[in-house]
């Protein structure tokens, strides 16, 4: 879809302006163009991960909060009023919300490295600027294609005797991942090769190629350590687990340090990925009408399309949760055989898995696309500017403020996002407790729950609750821009708005990268914590470790499905909003 | 202390350097000589406030979760074998570290000041530059001054024939902080008439009167923003009061949100402060050599000295939290009647709000300070590179990435010091259990507790548990330093080290500023909170609200009393070291 559109609009502008007149843009800045596309799909993503994420979690902590902790019933239990909210939920938030947010992801870097492309291709004055400015189209083609022969390789051995399954359902995904992994290495080679391709620098192409492996193996990387620190296999979500059993307290405290403690490895990764990309793309031999390397970021762009190359892969394996999780609520409420449940039982935890995977994966691409992004901004500037705009100095005071002012709007975004899910929870718990009161014949199935009544209270609220933050994310960039413009007017110093909003989008990035490893870290340890326990662990489920682990969970639901996976997509859409309002600072 | 030993340090290099050789070395760059005092201020800090903090909250949660939760015996009882290492916490985390952490912040201040005042009046051909060198060590002898005058000045008013206070001792307290106030603002429009007026630009003292007085409404201002946010009279504290009753989950989530959210005011207020200082010094009407105005920087680092002005008032007001509370301590374990605990109680939670305020105004002069830091540290390069070095360009990507992983080290370090008091909390909390099993005497008052075993535990471990922070503040900028230095050389990109250490040090100042705020408040809101519920609010004590409220309290105490108050002395830590090893980097 997201190729389509782009690739649609790119081929409508290119023939309606080429006709009309040839001298008002050149072929290199069509992609400008495209700009108000990826700022309506962050839009868009956004508001449905944010809402999404505050709908899917009221309704789950909410339905938690009274039916497991104070009445005692178990997950999915019909008789639970909030159950069908917290069943619709799964969808909202996780399978709706992830696809826009991957849409908006896919967009947003696809547009950036498409200006970034044409305008280095103007700079270096190549004969054919084309394969420059389609190069990523191509690549997000190759990935439909190959992500496709990945998940048609997928075959599950199954003992038709056994109820259970025979494998490790883990493992099958992963053995189509790898079918798509090293088709995915060979398409973008051969797409380099074709595209990028040039006879000023003959060696440009496999430069770029070694970006998009740079891109590919981060991928990998931030997989895996996601993996590390958020499965019960491994020693980080074990000492969360140990802790629960001195109390509430030390749990908590364990997750919030183990959260905080992951965002090291992740930022050593990145650092080095950009900065290899950057100076394959810079001694990649394409060089300035001055004689000066010019590739680096456009290095930095190939690698993030080598990161993005198998995205198609990575949402199927993602949405494998939230359906897994829903078969087993509705195994449930339909009261199946135990049988049944434990295999969707099963499924569902490895659905955690990918759910996990998938969030390191558009955290590691957003900041690798970070660099893509300011960089669209920079160039965005100077074209409107009509002078060049190259540098962000925060030892100006101003620039400086703007930065701090960036990195407090991601702390006070993810504050409301997390309040939001509290204060909808509670609405829920007093409705559930309220019904559970009125009505006691539903506690014995004589009387059935009004499930409608919760679904309203969390779909209003989230429509409700989601404004703030949103009005936030859209509203501060713009005033940020103008209100240094007109400082800048009175103290002399030209360009002032434009230069404190990339600080602002600088630091908000880097903040908002940490901010949302934290979150997404802390939560998904919490939440296998708490199954380790269950697995029979530390004294299994009911015990005191047991009850303190379910409040780490509570507490990692926000931070892990609403303000986590909403801060990159709050990145990206500050970037894409400060590239469409640029001409604003100006 | 701070005073007497910069000034005896920089008499001593003033006579010393000066009959030796004259030419060595110019009378504005003699406060280059006295970072290593500075470095070694910030070095027994950071010590003292980690090492004291893990100390005092290891013995404080230990204590708390098996006395008060498990065993149900009240606070400070003399049966808990780990009391008397929780006392002696208060003493060693909370007096002595917070000592040790002002005059940090003071020398620290005083000397980056005294740099700036140099080197401007050397680039501004000043006649004298004496005054502007001595200007932060004459205000600093004046906050003694008006300090001592405003204590003394207090004077609480007694009925005898009643057992309690008659008057709130906050209004008493807060009466002579106003003396102190008043005094501040004489004394420091005074100092800067006599030291700053200079004939090349008459008005300059008077812009820098007006800059100190931006400072002292900054201090103001902050206080009165953590009261705000930290004390139960107001809406914020007794949100997170309300969401106890419905668990503990939403109790964390809560204070959480409300922790993150109260970082956005501060972050305003200094934006607005730095900027306005920066103006007002740079319309000053002082100019650089080549005509172009130059004061603007100094002018921050005047407001920076307005708001120490009254620093030893707020560091009397501090050191009576626990004071208090170990008074209380020693009453309940001496079995004084209960008035007597009444009256401890009053001042206790007293206490609990000056110790709030004093984080809030530690974070606000640390914030305030950071642009003086910085520009000491290009200073210091510019004069061992001879090439001015005045902007930190993140456009560059290694400077970007130098930005990232300043940020980062501000999230370990706070990652550490939580798992650390969690750590030992678990221990403390093994050792009071094993007591209590093997010797049942000890709840029946037959049989005396080990008292000694917890404090050792909890010393041993503080100065284990310190070596990995420590380590990595004192390691990593020079390690960044070193190695991008390095990749400058590789990629010919002269002074790229000391480049991307200035981001880092940029970065990580934001992200420290944000991150203290956030877990200072929300440490200081759950306590409330609990204190609230305490009071008879939502049920009283022994209620599930109250349970949930004491999980809230436990999470926020490595919060606001072990990462949170280390980290604007790990800033200055930062910025100090960053001074030392300039040369390294060149």
């Amino acid at each position: 879809m997201t190729v389509l559109g782009v690739a649609i609009l790119y081929s409508s502008f290119y023939v309606y302006l080429r006709v009309e007149d040839s001298n008002t843009m050149h072929v290199t800045e069509l992609p400008l163009l495209l700009v108000g596309y990826g700022f309506g799909a962050s839009f868009v993503a956004l508001f449905a991960q944010l809402g999404g994420g505050i709908y899917t979690k009221a309704a789950d902590v909410g339905a938690d909060l009274v039916g497991k902790v104070e009445q005692g019933i178990p997950e999915d239990d019909p008789r639970n009023p909030a159950v069908i909210a917290d069943l619709v939920g799964d969808n909202v938030g996780d399978c709706a919300a992830r696809g826009a947010d991957l849409f908006e992801s896919i967009a947003a870097e696809i547009i950036s490295a498409m200006i970034l492309g044409g305008s280095m291709a103007k700079r270096c004055r190549l004969e054919d600027a084309s394969g420059f400015i389609l190069f990523p189209l191509v690549v997000h083609s190759f990935d439909l294609v190959v992500s496709a022969i990945g998940i048609l390789s997928i075959r599950g051995t199954r003992d038709p005797g056994s109820k259970s399954l025979v494998e490790d359902p883990m493992a099958i995904l992963q053995r189509g991942y790898s079918v798509t992994l090293i088709l995915a290495v060979l398409a973008f080679c051969g797409s380099t090769r074709w595209l990028l391709y040039t006879e000023q620098a003959p060696a440009a192409w496999l430069h770029f190629a070694l970006c998009g492996l740079v891109g590919i193996i981060t991928a990998y990387i931030f997989v895996w350590i996601s993996q590390y620190y958020t499965d019960y296999k491994y020693e980080p979500v074990r000492s969360v687990a140990l802790a629960s059993s001195t109390g509430h307290g030390t749990n908590v405290i364990a997750g919030v340090g183990l959260g905080l403690e992951s965002t090291a490895m992740p930022t050593l990764v990145i650092s080095v990925a950009v900065i290899s990309a950057y100076w394959l793309g810079k001694t990649s031999g394409l060089v300035d009408t001055d004689g000066s390397p010019t590739g680096g970021l456009f290095g930095t762009a190939v690698a993030t399309m080598g990161m993005l190359s198998t995205a198609a892969y990575v949402l199927t394996m993602d949405m494998f949760g939230p359906i897994a999780d829903n078969a087993g609520g509705i195994a449930e409420m339909s009261q199946q055989p135990d049988s049944v449940r434990e295999i969707t039982d099963l499924l569902d935890a490895v659905g955690n898995t990918t759910k996990a995977t998938t969030k390191g994966f558009a955290i590691g691409s957003a900041a690798l696309a970070s660099f893509l992004l300011f960089s669209a901004y920079m160039d965005e500037v100077s074209h409107f500017a009509q002078i060049k705009f190259n540098e962000v100095d925060i030892a100006i005071p101003e620039v400086f403020i703007g930065g701090l002012l960036g990195s407090m709007l991601i702390y006070l975004f993810s504050a409301w996002a997390c309040m939001a899910v509290g204060r909808t929870a509670q609405e829920v718990v007093n409705e559930v407790r309220r019904q559970f009161m009125e009505r006691p014949g539903i506690m014995t199935y004589q009387d059935k729950p009004d499930y409608g009544r919760c679904v309203s209270i969390v779909a209003s609220s989230a429509l409700r609750e989601m404004i703030k933050p949103g009005a936030l994310a859209v509203v501060s960039p713009i005033l940020i821009g103008i209100v240094f413009k007109i400082v800048g007017q009175y103290t002399e110093q030209p360009l002032l708005g434009a230069k404190v909003v990339a600080a602002m989008l600088m630091f908000a990035t880097v903040s908002g990268i940490l901010m949302a490893l934290f979150l997404n870290t802390a939560g998904g340890a919490w939440d296998n914590a708490k199954k380790f326990i269950e697995s029979g662990a530390l004294g299994g489920k009911g015990s005191d470790a047991h009850k303190a682990a379910v409040t780490g969970d509570t507490v990692g639901d926000p931070f892990k499905d609403t303000a986590g996976p909403s801060l990159h997509v709050l990145i990206k859409m500050l970037a894409t909003i400060t590239l469409v309002m640029a001409p604003l600072f100006l």
